[in-house]
């Protein structure tokens, strides 16, 4: 690969690891405001959400540019393109984290977690965090083995997911519908987000060394 | 711009809009075995899903052959990308599609929608199908009137949405936990769907000539 190209890749590599740390700090905001039914921690959650959308455009600004004036050759063009989906799951990822926050916006100054559910989104919470985690170093070293754990984690999302239902579901759920509603719909915001996370992964393999 | 280009773009274009018909059947076998509780149907729109991840992969593989072979210049590239971007919303689209029949088949032979909520399922079935319809009119035509519509419709589609909210928390619902949950992650699959509709509009809006 030609210098010029690796040192303009470079710039959209580091905008990807600025909006993964966004992402993970969005996330971990969140998902604390959650469980506190913080409404000022839930805000900053959503600010935070605006920044990701801007470094989104700058992701791809940097990349198409990249295109249009280095004539990258097809494994660098697959490259940049990869680049430009990854930037695009990040931007996902925060707008899911933005949702998770919003939910305790909403139904401030009551929780939006019912206290039976607090100890699994509490352990969502820390998968979700474990995989932002990972896709940061994963993106800021190249590192293919530590993307392919992402695929385990989501595996643990998966079953605290179902496991979420199953509370929800049993005949000694004594909370209603509301609470199963907000339950419901804040599972799958975490269970999209370590699905996204999978893709990063999977991306990440794909962009990293052989 | 080039005929040569032209002529390949055609090629990148014709699959999206290939694409947006199998979405569109595939939403509307989908919602029609919801409101029939018909598992059949629902595994015709479970195998169609299949199809639109294959369409998907040949549209990316048009796209970036172009750019690799063609050297597109800087208005050129942003068209196939942004088709990049189309396809993978028509892709999401058709999942979300899926996730409403597979639905159908985890609940089957009972019906995933309580009887309470067929109305607005159909209402919803009915806004979707028309948000399909004017994506593959305005990508077969690249219509960006037709595309500038599609705002409106979602909001209608949020209307839906809000009202299948207040229903299942008003005092009368009559239904339990388990057929709220059913209904809200449903009617977020619709709500989704939607907003990807409006996405590829903004999209076709940009390829539309000015």
């Amino acid at each position: 690969m030609r210098e010029d190209f690796n040192h303009e890749f470079a710039r959209v590599s580091g905008t990807l690891v600025t909006m993964a740390k966004a992402v993970r700090e969005t996330m971990r905001q969140a998902g604390a405001a959650l469980l506190a039914a913080d409404p000022t921690l839930a805000q900053q959650a959503v600010d935070r959400g605006v920044e990701i959308g801007v470094l989104h455009r700058v992701a791809e600004d940097r990349a198409y540019d990249l295109v249009a004036t280095k004539h990258p050759a097809p494994a660098e063009l697959r490259m940049v393109l990869t680049a430009v989906n990854v930037a695009a799951d990040l931007k996902r990822m925060g707008e899911l984290a933005v949702h998770v926050a919003r939910s305790t916006l909403r139904r401030n100054p009551a929780p939006a977690v019912a206290p039976e559910l607090a100890e699994l989104f509490h352990a969502m919470n820390a998968v979700a965090d474990e995989l932002a985690g990972k896709i940061v170093a994963a993106l800021a070293g190249h590192d293919a083995v530590l993307a392919a754990q992402l695929d385990g984690d989501d595996d643990e999302m998966d079953r605290l997911h179902t496991r979420l239902f199953s509370v929800m579901l049993s005949p000694e759920w004594p909370l209603g519908v509301e609470a199963a509603i907000d339950g419901a719909l804040l599972g799958r915001y975490y269970e999209r987000f370590a699905d996204r996370a999978v893709n990063v992964g999977q991306h990440v393999m794909e962009l990293a060394p052989a």
